[in-house]
């Protein structure tokens, strides 16, 4: 891999929406238990997925957002050039999906009413809370079959299903608003006008050794390029590809 | 497996030690980055390492109690019937780790002081806090040569070796006084005494679905057996085998 792909959140929603996204991605792929560790992700992404929950009403700003990408589509209806078969087929998929998750139940609710899950969770955090000691059922559950840990992995993701299937669907779309163009960051500094947007995505050459710190909001933002090697700013220019998604 | 293994610690020092010695090994394990997940994992465990060390003077504590460990077996000097041979080959290595120890930094000290890993730790805990945007450090450092990054691993073990080699012969030799005996929970329930023990091993019977909850200090303790079922008592007696270890 020659380029290293950076995505960044222009609003508080967004940052917690690819936060959702990473922990959702986490806890899919741990879920196997191949690996006889893998049970601490697993785990700590669950709880991870939870604290987020408590902290802000996952449901019904997807909800909204769903319903603001569904008016955004109805516009290009009999607008003449607009492939009008694939647009209905994306506000089919819109449609379905808000459904899904207007009837599934507040996220997390299950999972917090899980007896075993409730069991481990308080410790889970300690530096080292997951010894036998501090966790006995959990030592006891990782003694189980593979297969019964992996049907309890799949019954406990399942119940985040709507969660997952509708912000997929709403951070595709998104990603699919931008497009990327070369840009150049002068003496590694780049900033531009982003109105209404909600993800900035980039695409670094790794080449230069750089990493980009950003700070921005709906309206404004800016990309200063850090050396790796010395944390320090980087002074040169940095040739890169700017896509900015609504 | 029809049987899984237990360790409680009867007091709050040896608690210190399991702890660590599960983070170390989690720590180790995670090194190669053989899966793309496994870097939560390893830095997760040094920075619990790390805040345990900001918690307790470990060093200081395990000097002590390896030059405990010397004066026991020095007693055995000269004894008859006693392996005088080994004997002298267990006191060298107490020696030898004794004095790498002392000569050994604060535990943690060069890790604290490393830019990278301070850089990263802060944003580390937050739920879903290792998203690109929040640590671009990390996610640079991730997209590194995996060469480069075992060595960079490997580097900062390297500076817990005399942690992880007097604590492991430290728990090693602890280990070694106990020996397995069979023993019967009546009702599933136990109590004895452990004058000035440290750690409690136990091997548990997997057909029983049970899990241990143990309370106790250096002079008595008791285990009640838990049904995993249910989390409920279990009221049935259970064949186990114990180790009390000093």
């Amino acid at each position: 891999m020659t380029k290293h792909k950076f995505e960044h959140p222009l609003n508080e929603k967004t940052r917690i929406y690819l936060r959702v996204e990473a922990l959702m991605r986490q806890m899919h792929h741990s879920a196997n238990f191949s690996d006889n560790q893998q049970y601490h992700q697993f785990f700590r992404s669950i709880f991870d997925l939870l604290e987020i929950f408590e902290q802000i009403q996952l449901k019904a700003e997807l909800a909204k957002d769903l319903e603001k990408q569904r008016l955004n589509y109805k516009h290009w209806l009999n607008v003449d050039g607009v492939d009008q078969e694939k647009l209905l087929t994306v506000l089919e998929e819109i449609d379905t999906t808000h459904k899904y998750l207007m009837a599934a139940e507040r996220f997390g609710r299950s999972l917090k009413e899980d007896r075993f899950l409730s069991s481990i969770r308080q410790r889970f955090n300690l530096p080292g809370g997951t010894c036998c000691f501090d966790l006995p059922a959990l030592h006891y559950w990782n003694h189980l079959p593979i297969e019964q840990r992996q049907r309890n992995a799949e019954g406990w993701m399942n119940t985040l299903a709507p969660l997952s299937k509708s912000l997929n669907l709403w951070l595709k779309l998104c990603r699919e608003t931008g497009y990327f163009n070369p840009q150049i960051a002068r003496n590694g500094f780049y900033q531009s006008d982003a109105e209404e947007a909600n993800i900035l995505r980039l695409n670094i050459p790794l080449a230069d050794g750089v990493f980009p710190v950003i700070s921005g909001h709906k309206k404004r933002f800016s990309i200063k390029f850090m050396s790796f090697e010395n944390g320090q700013a980087y002074s040169q220019d940095v040739e890169f590809d700017l896509a900015i998604c609504n």
